[in-house]
């Protein structure tokens, strides 16, 4: 049998868009001559719908599109993910399904049964579970078929009490294929693999996963489809992060006759963090996720032009070299906004890298204007000392002017602030902490610094004094980031055990962290989840990003 | 018996203040002579906690402050509401638990059923649930103690396999206790009144019923705990949006002394809303609702004054006379901020309306600051015409001005916003979207005339001519709404439809709107998701609130 794996980049709620490219693929799989097509978990309307499914309009949507996609299987077999009504009376109205359409209708469906309600995932908010399972039977085999988390229990995963597999078994099937949206984090690509493997090992049946790609939002999906025998050989292997079509021929016996691969599309695993954090990271797959992740909101929200405000700091310009990567340099205008206490190097810096990037920018000093402020409000502030309203009086200025351009010209304001900041809210609402999307968000300063490094390594592109100067806001003289926070190299280990980690003050401290220090470091973050609440959606590469993943309390009172 | 039910408002994460608030209120109830206290859900840390769940040391902590109530047990039973971990190796980590504590120490535990996970809520992100049922054990009766929830299955719950109250009825209990976390919305007090009738209609047993109360951020708990009889005799009514602790006498024949009650504190219902809006308004409950709204949000954040932007339009006005009537006065600064296309009237209406209130308020007008914008802007902008972009720098401006004196003196900047110009996204991200808390934000601007003139009606604060003249944003010449809107009259019951009610456009032109316009405004609505995500929180008044009840996509096209 040939079974064909579809890698697809779905637009959520884009019915037409989404249906047209199943049935492409419909198409060029039979052209291979596949006897079965695989596509990813809710292809039918992009995964995660999120309370679109509240919606009777939206499930009717899929619906159709699945009788739309049902009138091009006449000679061959699909299994897509979509939407279905629960026919109970009791339970929640949908589950989330895999429908086997053939001979031009639907032939058979399984529904899922581990439901992820955690971190991003809101599963049980729209699904009830399966409470029983059967085989698909399709041309003699029997399909062993799940949905993305299903295949996440084997009998040792404390959420949950049912391995769907294990009961699937009991009817002895030939193979098993998973529907999956799995998103990328940068511990995910070497836990999937691992999973899918064990799946193999433990139940000896070949194993056809095909995962969704292509950013929603925040989350982006990475697709790394694959294939095993029932060996557990890895006989596919799919690219991250693009779009892919591969069909593979799975003999009687549960080998498989290895397709010949697409370009991997992998860069060797690079661990350039800093050896005091403790991820392991693989920074080429951060910085394709980012890419992918902002060509796909541009793409996705029918924009095409981005802006940046330059601030020849190592964000900005990490940000620019992205945005520049993902959307071309003529589509990513630069904006230096010097105050009067900016040093020259902030200027020729950011001057230098839109040179090299060879990307629109423009000067556009804000002395007279905060000079105006001031003026303006002369009534009010009286002989009150310059503070921190000061400081944040010039952000402001920075933002309104950004978003001006951005309002005159259709651009999007891309965010600069990296988690180091949002997470002790070293930031100005309406700010800096203004735009449509964080693309440094999830990564701690230092990770940003290891980003800067990977880019450079590519090709000479951020000006070297960009990478070597202390940071800073520039909003007073002689003002360093080191005024107000740690070193970067004590405060990131510390919001990693919490924030990632979930480590309490004293369990901190017992890594050798200075006590005082670590009650401080855990009070920001806490006392700042107001200014994170007002933040645009973060391009999620952790495990734990600020954002939809992460749900705290702002009227709190907990370790502050 | 002899049952007191302590309605209290607890502080997330406050354990000191938690505990020491149930020790105190121990202390009444046995001086009351209570055998037994009953607090609300998760009493010990505040409803809800969210993901501090997720911290095993949030969870240490109150295993600390249980122990400490527990000290205070020794001649009186205490409920309370707390998490428990699971110690079975399977499910989630935590159950949402009662803790029956005597004699010093916990005697019994049950744990909540079902968990609500939809709208606000999203207990299966955290909690496992109970798989077995047994009754509590005290002083010679049998006590079936569910939490909140799991009263609202009555075997007719489409979201529930499972009643609680029918599995304890197996052991023939006494009577029944309820812990709750019951939020307010406008829909709910009649709900649950009946809800719980039912329950002791079908049990035929004494049902003592004991919720929270306060807001915790956006989510308003609103009290209205109650007592009947098992004769379904409502026995005892506690007060709506106001801590209370009553103590009720429980015969062996399952009749009830009716304790004295205390004023209850209930404004009779008005329906003051217009009648193309569907839903029938409480506009005194609402009114409570947001003045406890805004006085919870100051008083658990540690801020005693705001600051509010003040244009002689409604939305200002009315969220200016809840503040003062929240906060006092004094402790509400208006600023008006008029431009050059503002009205006179504007500026002399803010000023009459501040006069009523007897705040203070003072003027910075913001043409300077606008035509430096225009020169600072102008090598960009050329002789490009008037448009979008220069009406939100104006409101960009305010912004900003507001900001910096709240920055400057430590004020709360309330945003003014309602829910139409919200859904329809017709406002200035960083201008007249700022602010720390959204008052206004849950109702439509027809609502917000409603409650306007219930202001009214209690004392004339507001001038006449703000709920008379035709709103506007006064950002260019002669500038209206219905310029870009249509009248809220028509647009406000489109809205509703298809937020609260979740139709659809077909569905929506079914009722007889125009079809044009219907698509127009959803189109509206959904395109702007963007702006709302980067909202501050707003206060809950509707069963479908913007804001973490409504989790939609932004990247998406769906009605677009």
């Amino acid at each position: 049998m040939k079974i064909a794996l579809a890698q697809q980049n779905y637009h959520i709620g884009n019915f037409e868009q989404n249906t047209q490219k199943i049935i492409a693929a419909i198409g060029e799989a039979r052209l291979m001559g596949a006897d079965l097509v695989v596509f990813s978990e809710l292809s039918v309307c992009g995964y995660p719908p999120r309370d679109f499914l509240d919606f009777d309009d939206f499930i009717e949507k899929c619906e159709a599109a699945v009788e739309a996609i049902a009138a091009h299987t006449s000679n061959i077999g699909v299994l897509i993910g979509a939407p279905q009504r629960n026919p109970n009376p009791l339970g929640k109205n949908l589950f989330n399904a895999a429908l086997l359409l053939h001979h031009g209708a639907v032939q058979g469906r399984v529904f899922k049964t581990l439901l992820p309600t955690y971190d991003v995932f809101d599963e049980y908010r729209y699904f009830e579970p399966a409470f029983e399972w059967q085989v698909l039977h399709f041309k003699g085999k029997k399909l062993a078929v799940t949905v993305c988390e299903d295949i996440w229990n084997l009998g040792d995963n404390p959420l949950y009490r049912i391995a769907p597999m294990d009961e699937l078994m009991k009817q002895q099937p030939d193979l098993m294929i998973n529907l999956s949206a799995s998103p990328f984090d940068y511990t995910h690509d070497e836990d999937r693999k691992a999973t899918i493997k064990a799946n193999v090992l433990k139940y000896k049946l070949p194993m056809f996963y095909c995962n969704g790609v292509g950013s929603q939002t925040e989350i982006v999906f990475d697709g790394a489809s694959m294939v095993f025998d029932a060996a557990a050989n890895l006989c596919g292997q799919m690219p991250m992060f693009a779009e892919s079509l591969q069909c593979f021929d799975l003999n009687d016996d549960g080998s498989i006759l290895q397709p010949i691969l697409e370009p991997a599309h992998r860069l060797p695993s690079q661990e350039l963090a800093p050896k005091t954090l403790q991820p392991q990271l693989n920074i080429g797959q951060i910085h394709q996720a980012l890419v992918l992740g902002i060509a796909d909101y541009f793409g996705k929200m029918g924009f095409k032009k981005a802006i940046v405000a330059s601030s020849g700091g190592i964000d900005s310009a990490v940000t620019l070299a992205l945005a520049v990567q993902a959307l071309g340099a003529q589509n990513v205008q630069a904006v230096l906004l010097p105050s009067a206490f900016s040093t020259a190097h902030s200027v020729s810096d950011a001057e230098q890298l839109s040179q090299n990037l060879q990307n629109p920018y423009t000067t556009l000093p804000i002395a007279p204007l905060f000079d105006q402020f001031l003026n303006t409000l002369a009534p009010v502030f009286g002989n009150l000392p310059f503070g921190i309203a000061e400081e944040n009086i010039q952000s402001r200025i920075r933002g309104n002017l950004v978003m001006a351009i951005a309002n005159k010209f259709g651009y999007i304001l891309l965010n600069t602030s990296n988690k180091s900041e949002l997470a002790t809210g070293y930031g100005t609402l309406y700010g800096d902490m203004a735009g449509g999307l964080a693309v440094l968000g999830d990564l701690y300063k230092q990770q940003v610094y290891a980003l800067a490094n990977f880019i450079n390594h590519q090709a000479p592109i951020i000006p070297q004094h960009i990478i070597t100067k202390p940071p800073s806001a520039e909003l007073r003289p002689g003002q360093k980031d080191s005024d107000s926070l740690p070193d970067y190299d004590i405060l990131d280990p510390i919001l990693y055990q919490y924030i990632e980690r979930h480590l309490g003050p004293s369990d901190i401290k017992a890594t050798g962290a200075d006590a005082a220090l670590v009650d401080r470091i855990l009070k920001m973050v806490n006392v700042n989840e107001y200014k994170r609440n007002q933040f645009c959606p973060i391009i999620r590469i952790s495990p734990k990003a600020f954002g939809v993943g992460r749900r705290v309390p702002i009227v709190a009172k907990y370790l502050t």
